[in-house]
């Protein structure tokens, strides 16, 4: 007998259907003697109509109010669960955020979990019940309601999974798993049986889309080892866990790449001390993403600086440069933006096998794919190229780490 | 400077633009330099939707997960409103039923309210905020979140009056105010200026629906002063308080009627010992509710009972009886049922001052409407009469008591 954390995402209780779908895995699991925690966000679209009528109402609505409105989401939910679970016979009781012990500090929006006390969880399910428990929100210690922010729905099961010591943790999706890259893109994309965290979170911050960085990181600090499946059939997904050795043997775990992304070159920077770094505080104060940064000097003393931007940020960034450079008087210089691709390669098999970024610029070269900008880390390369290059660039990556037939 | 804890009802904050009101209301308030407790309902719709998606998924749904549901609908008013009062510069901050310390027993659905600390309310206030309070909602003991069924919000307005020691309590509605009678039958229907809570509780309790009879029951009895008025203009409401003896200068203070009656004559039930208590017991047993009960016993020995009950417990009423006399072998016994009106005046200058059912009765009798049921009490006259004859009456009525022109 196992105690399972079970997590089902807006899209997975998104009409009655789907949760009365959810209630019948619950049930299959729940019959087999297993002890079910269910962790479940708002319906999908719930969300978004609350946020709307909150925005009609204060464009800049309170952070502790916007936590108030939004947590009556999975509210919605865990009550509904609940009801089609003693509707197939199943006990089942539902708990907020805020019942199921769940201490967050004060930052509403984007609260951190300070501590999960599972209220009467253990109590519950020793009784005979599944719990259902509301995702993405807790509380603080002046028993403020609070929210985890974007994807906090993952990260409430999978901290519910370390505080409870479960056995498994399953987040629950649209998805089978984590692939070797996107199958809209690649056909013969291959789902990975298991990933390490690190890999993962590089996926994921990349623009795999499975699952929120900071649920992943929990995990990994937690050690939670789980398992992204998916919520509409049975088959096995993809386990999520601390590295072993045996993952090694895999050079390439997956490929991925990321649309959204601006390349901004910012020309004619004197060569003073510090301007280029003024351009970098401007970007830090208008919370800009920064990557793949390049400077190079050129012949007449000006130097060229390179970088990627999100695409929502493009705008900001460029009128943060402006106004900087103006500011401090500095004459001449040209920001010249463009939308571009961030394609990425990544597999921890990469700290011990050489040769990677050798092999994905040769099958680049023979594709006549021009690279623009590189970085590297240990367990990844990125490169950024032409938008209208983007998927072909990522069956020749996938294609030249054989990731379509590959040990998985 | 008074404290003054307003009610706003689902239809008062049914959209977007009539938070903004409610928020522009309570600003004036605010600026008066009045410390403001603001109690809202859910959304107009917002309730009916969750109740049918709970049916939906049960058909019986259980009464703990029905108050976890349907209190969001309050949460997501008292969140709107606080933005849209930020939007117009005045500090505001919500408080959920729980958080304002509003404790209640176990008994989902239909809580009773066993104590309300107030949470930090003074506190909030004292610091300049207006704070929005959900109504309807409280927790019990163990921190289970509790409902207090239909009407609650006006009686966690009432409720938390009492507790904050507030000078003035506003029900607000979208009707102006108590009137002598519904203004869409009588025109000339007066706004009646004060009332006393028994005379209010005899008009609410037959269908003057402004408001529900727990909450004036409870402002009775913590002697709460409140006043009934309209949350779309500004004109004086009706104050409802403790009988004064100016009061008794007023014979008839309103005519109710209630056209939502069934009259049920049982016939043939013999003269035996407790036949005619296993009717009512039947009744009982069901949770119907019985009115204008009368007894004839005729030549023959057999009596026949006659009663009102509320139109939608009517096929219950008749189907428990019959299988009670089946169950109790008593035979013969006929069952027949007609729907009729329920016309009341009320008044508590009835008491000091005979004559009533006479000017009532003469009235009617010129007017040629023909009673069937009488009912009295020590400050109301029930008649029942032909439903088809219910507006003509009431209108007989009201202009005999001069209540289109009366001191009100």
């Amino acid at each position: 007998m196992s105690l399972i954390v079970q997590k089902y995402g807006g899209t997975s209780v998104a009409d009655l259907d789907r949760i009365k779908n959810v209630a019948r895995r619950v049930k299959r699991d729940y019959e087999q003697g297993h002890k079910v925690v269910v962790v479940v966000s708002a319906r999908s679209g719930v969300t978004n109509r609350l946020v709307e009528d909150a925005k009609a109402l204060n464009s800049n609505p309170d952070a502790r109010e916007m936590d108030m409105l939004l947590t009556v989401g999975e509210q919605e939910t865990i009550a509904l669960l609940a009801m089609a679970l003693h509707s197939i016979n199943v006990p089942a009781v539902s708990r907020t955020g805020a019942q199921a012990g769940i201490l967050t500090d004060d930052v509403h929006t984007k609260a951190r979990i300070m501590q999960i006390s599972g209220g009467d969880i253990h109590t519950q399910l020793d009784s005979g019940k599944v719990v259902i428990v509301a995702g993405f929100q807790g509380r603080n210690k002046d028993g403020e309601i609070t929210t985890l922010g974007r994807g906090g729905s993952d990260l409430s099961a999978i901290a519910l999974a370390a505080a409870l010591k479960a056995d498994l943790c399953q987040i629950c999706t649209d998805v089978d798993g984590v692939y070797t890259t996107d199958p809209r893109i690649v056909p013969d994309a291959q789902k990975i049986e298991q990933i390490s965290y690190e890999e993962m979170l590089e996926l994921a911050s990349l623009g795999s889309k499975v699952m929120q960085s900071r649920a992943v990181e929990f995990a990994s600090k937690f050690n939670v080892i789980f398992e992204v499946r998916s919520s509409l059939n049975n088959n096995p997904g993809t386990i999520v866990k601390a590295e072993v050795p045996s993952m090694e043997d895999v050079l390439v775990r997956g490929v991925a790449v990321d649309k959204n992304q601006v390349k901004v070159v910012v020309r004619n920077i004197p060569d003073q001390p510090g301007t280029a770094a003024k351009v970098f505080k401007a970007m830090a104060d208008s919370n800009v993403n920064v990557d793949m940064i390049v400077q190079n000097i050129g012949r007449d003393g000006k130097a060229n600086l390179t970088f990627t931007v999100p695409t929502d940020d493009a705008y900001t960034a460029e009128k943060a440069i402006n106004s900087t450079m103006e500011a401090a008087g500095v004459p001449g210089v040209v920001v010249l933006t463009d939308r571009i691709a961030k394609l990425s390669v990544v597999g921890i098999g990469m700290r011990s096998h050489s040769g990677v970024a050798s092999r994905l610029f040769t099958a680049f070269a023979e594709a006549g794919i021009n690279l623009q900008l590189i970085a590297t880390s240990e367990i990844k390369i990125s490169v950024s190229i032409d938008l209208s290059k983007a998927d072909e660039a990522v069956r020749v990556a996938h294609k030249a780490f054989e990731l379509d037939k590959a040990k998985k």
